[in-house]
């Protein structure tokens, strides 16, 4: 069985693609990153990755956290982790050197997050959580917010939550019922109830500091009357003492993956005292939210690409090693063969790395334009581009990813059902993304709702513009120019939807604009891998024309060309189905009277 | 949280339907049942799962077998629910009277399976084993096999089992290698080593009785040397009392999902000292074992099937209790209103409607040609469509229904990921379909290179002719006209694409032929479920022009056709992308050099 949970070389292959195709007047956002540092990094992470978070993936997974007299016990290595990650400067990152950072671009944190995801999920999950909370901190909290909670955050003392979820509050954000009662300037009294908070408490940290959302007493309903608020578990007093701020773990949620880490249900004030520190400004919570939102949606994103990635690198091993069968035309004595050699394992794999490898670069992608939108705020192309692309790179790794995951799994027939192969794990890993952080069909009401429709569908034109140049460029390979003729043709196909579906909205409203908008997603989803993919395809070609000479790197080449193939050969068409379902879409999705339903 | 995991009124109607639409010729392949002695059966089929397989359904995944000493231990329940199937005359139903049994006819058998397995998959597993072996031992085996192993097996006290798998033979079965060494007439010594075997052994019957697959020493290698044998546990000795068979458990598997199912490994003749008796004539063994295969492969769907009604209505139950969010129309501050109101929901409702209901509806018609087949064998058009239908009613509800399973899951949210809801369970037991009687890939292989192709492709043509006799009654709806002409559309697709790849055949041969079988089995699933929904719609549309009345059926018909609608704008259409993929692959998944997956 293999140990191998990723590729370096294609995580390099894609890092490095993107960071060269960008436009070169950005460079600086890197923050004098170049290949070679970038590099070391990555090795860097590798090794932690291998070292302290892989070996005990499925120990994890089997001894999931419990809750004892309010009290939530992990792993013992989570504590070791934090530690280390804190220690050796890993959570501080991509902070300001003022905070003992080093600037790191967020693509490079993506592909940390990446190579930690692949190795063990649920390991990665809790210093990724903190990252979230403290960059919250950092940018919308006072100074004195700042000095209190980012030093113990980034060195891995103290974990950080997004409480946003209640009881009755999901995917409805606005109906939280969370109250927040002023005591001081700046000091609420919070009651409350949370639920679903990742890592909202544990015995690997010291303290615990929820981002959470509540709404001010007398503040307006629905999402514009909810703030943002630092609620620690333990409180500094005026000593500076730690001492108890009325947070009580009500459950721990015993799930289907995911299991490393404790998702937990919280209870606030239960005691009257519980205080609560504003962040940024009253009833603007929601906006703040999103903003870190944005970057936990790509998270989701690539916590799913690095299971699909891990769960093929298994099912690959299997392939290569497990004999059974003999080809069709071959004679029937002959011994029997490695699986990969059958065309149907073939196609299985394939597609593994279709989805995989489309989806990191996707995400690397994006990160780009997070790190030129965090220099140079100001350039609308890239932050309409990236609020556009958001939902598609959150949901299509985390729905595919499903499929991807379920054909490690099919690789390895029986033995993929068993406990004694990782990829049953994967399977249930993976089953969370859709979900956590927006479900699909949110994400799917963010895309045509708001991005598509945002400044007068603005930012589809910056996508299509982007994918022109992709074409043009992969258009001077002889073997690619197909391939961009065949996206040239999804682009119109996705435009002809788009405006039938906008003629939809004028003649019969909103909802029926809506009513199938995960579909749209989806087709959307096709279409920018595909991007991708020539993107890729064009890389590879580069490369081989231009000298690759290393026999390891030839091939490597050349299976990407190989998979590139197979996405616009096999994976591709299917956008045309979903554009003609959403062209002739009879409303049935909004017709269906809910009484139907029974019998 | 809702107990209902089936629906009757919708298991009724199909079997009714599909009875009402069979050519009366044939009508006493029924042996005398008509709808009301079904329905007395059916009713105390619900009425036993109910009250003793429903209330164990967690808590046989929960506490799985165990193997202590060699001894496999299972849920204290198996013991009491394999007497009862026994006692009360469901293992032997399906037996001639001269077994005591009721000659039940097998399209009623599905129905029963369905009930079980929607109720909990793991318990209903057992028995179905013990069905399947005793009606092998029935057709091939000796009088004196019949004697000795029926009645204990068909009283519920002997566990029956197929066991063909070994370590290095699953899915290439004819490499198989256990062996049989002549002893006396009709016995033999066997050795060898079996796994994968589904309750292989457990302490909740007095015996275990494995139809085995083996190699009579000398026979030639392949699958035309391999013969069919009983091989107990415990065999009996001249004196009739039992003694040990030398049959040794050597691992239970520790899997995903059917948790409440031991699947074994076995060890044969350690001690020299294992006897197995030659059921049929020698080497014929795989001809006998895929007569029972079929039904087997059928009875696997129509798991499939019933787990995905099972989520489907932990779902809709959810669905309608659940507030969350409003009408993006409606009013801001309207009262959240339950999230079956939505689209997205409806949708997601829909769809696993659409892949449930039209799955059963396609098992239950197998099962009306096997009852004809079982009566009239010389019937060659129901036999070709059997043998056609088969693959597709096996991996159809197998593969859909995972994505079924995971939209119930998406329905509930964080809760559907959650062990509080039975759908992450459901989840688990799921996956294991696409795999087990035959994998996908291998059903592909069947379809394509063996049923599409036989008697010059005469199946295909008594599909067509089947579809045809559908269309034209549908076609007398107004409502249906568009799904009938919907439906001619795909068969031509469909025609298109079989000759598309003969010519490819042709040109490439076998292996370039079959090389994505995979999703000409998809696209051919995607075609036979419409002819499902149109007869549905039309036996719908019969039953409300014909003056249904009751308040409760009018909406069950309406429903029915809504979902229709929903089959033919939103799941037949992606058959067209499938066909698209199918006549202009370029090869890739053959193409593609095994070494180019390595980097």
């Amino acid at each position: 069985m293999t140990d191998k949970f990723m590729s370096m070389k294609n995580l390099q292959f894609s890092l490095h693609s993107t960071v060269a195709a960008m436009d070169k007047t950005y460079l600086e956002a890197l923050n004098g990153h170049d290949k070679k540092s970038m590099d070391m990094v990555l090795s860097a992470a590798l090794d932690f990755a291998q070292k302290e978070m892989h070996p005990i993936f499925e120990e994890m997974d089997r001894i999931p956290p419990t809750l004892l007299a309010g009290k939530v016990q992990v792993h013992p290595a989570v504590r070791r982790i934090l530690k280390t990650l804190g220690d050796d400067g890993w959570i501080s990152a991509v902070f300001p050197e003022s905070w003992d950072g080093d600037d790191m671009p967020s693509t490079l944190l993506h592909c940390i997050n990446f190579i930690f995801a692949a190795a063990n999920y649920s390991a990665s999950a809790y210093s990724g959580l903190t990252i979230g909370a403290a960059r919250l901190i950092l940018t919308f909290g006072s100074r004195a917010l700042q000095d209190i909670y980012l030093p113990p955050m980034l060195a891995g003392k103290w974990q950080g939550t997004m409480a946003l979820t209640e009881p009755d509050a999901g995917s409805s954000l606005g109906d939280l019922s969370t109250m927040a009662a002023p005591l001081d300037p700046g000091v609420y009294a919070i009651s409350g109830e949370k639920v679903f908070i990742s890592a909202g408490d544990h015995d690997g940290v010291d303290n615990v500091v929820h981002l959470m959302l509540a709404r001010i007493k007398g503040a307006p309903p629905g999402p514009k009357g909810i703030s943002l608020f630092v609620v620690p578990k333990l409180r500094p007093d005026d000593q500076g003492d730690l001492v108890d701020n009325d947070v009580t773990v009500t459950q721990i949620f015993h799930k289907l993956g995911y299991r490393g880490t404790p998702i937990t249900g919280i209870r606030l004030g239960e005691k009257g005292n519980c205080r609560g520190y504003l962040v940024g400004e009253p009833h603007r919570g929601l906006f703040s939210m999103f903003k870190m939102m944005n970057s936990a949606r790509l998270e989701v994103g690539m916590g799913a690409t690095a299971i699909a990635t891990a769960a093929y690198h298994s099912a690959l091993d299997y392939c290569q090693t497990r004999k059974q069968g003999r080809a069709i035309t071959g004679p029937r004595d002959a011994p029997q063969c490695a699986i990969i050699q059958h065309p149907d394992v073939k196609r299985m794999l394939l597609f593994q790395r279709a989805i995989s490898e489309g989806a990191l670069s996707l995400i690397l992608q994006c990160g780009i334009w997070e790190d030129i939108l965090e220099r140079y705020p100001h350039e609308k192309k890239y932050h309409l581009l990236l609020e556009l692309l958001t939902p598609v790179a959150k949901s299509f790794p985390s729905e595919m990813g499903i499929h991807s995951v379920s054909q490690s799994l099919q690789c390895l027939g029986g033995y993929g059902y068993c406990e004694d192969f990782p990829v049953e794990q994967h399977f249930r890993d993976m089953r969370i993304h859709p979900i956590h952080e927006g479900t699909t069909g949110i994400q799917a009401m963010d895309l045509l709702g708001r991005k598509v429709v945002m400044e007068k569908g603005k930012a589809l034109q910056f996508l299509k513009e982007e994918m022109d140049a992709c074409m043009e460029k992969a258009g001077k390979h002889k073997a690619l120019e197909s391939m961009a003729r065949d996206l040239a043709a999804a682009i119109g196909v996705l435009e002809k939807t788009t405006l039938a579906l906008g003629t939809l909205a004028m003649e019969k409203g909103a909802e029926a604009y809506l009513a199938d908008a995960t579909l749209y997603l989806e087709m959307f989803g096709h279409i920018v891998i595909a991007w991708q993919w020539l993107g890729m395809a064009a890389a590879a070609s580069t490369a081989l024309e231009t000298g690759a000479s290393k026999k390891s790197n030839v091939l490597f080449y050349e299976g990407k060309l190989h998979v590139a193939r197979y996405y616009f050969s096999h994976e591709l068409p299917k956008m045309n189905a979903l554009s003609h379902i959403l062209i002739n879409s009879d409303g049935v999705t909004l017709e269906m009277p809910e009484n139907c339903f029974t019998g």
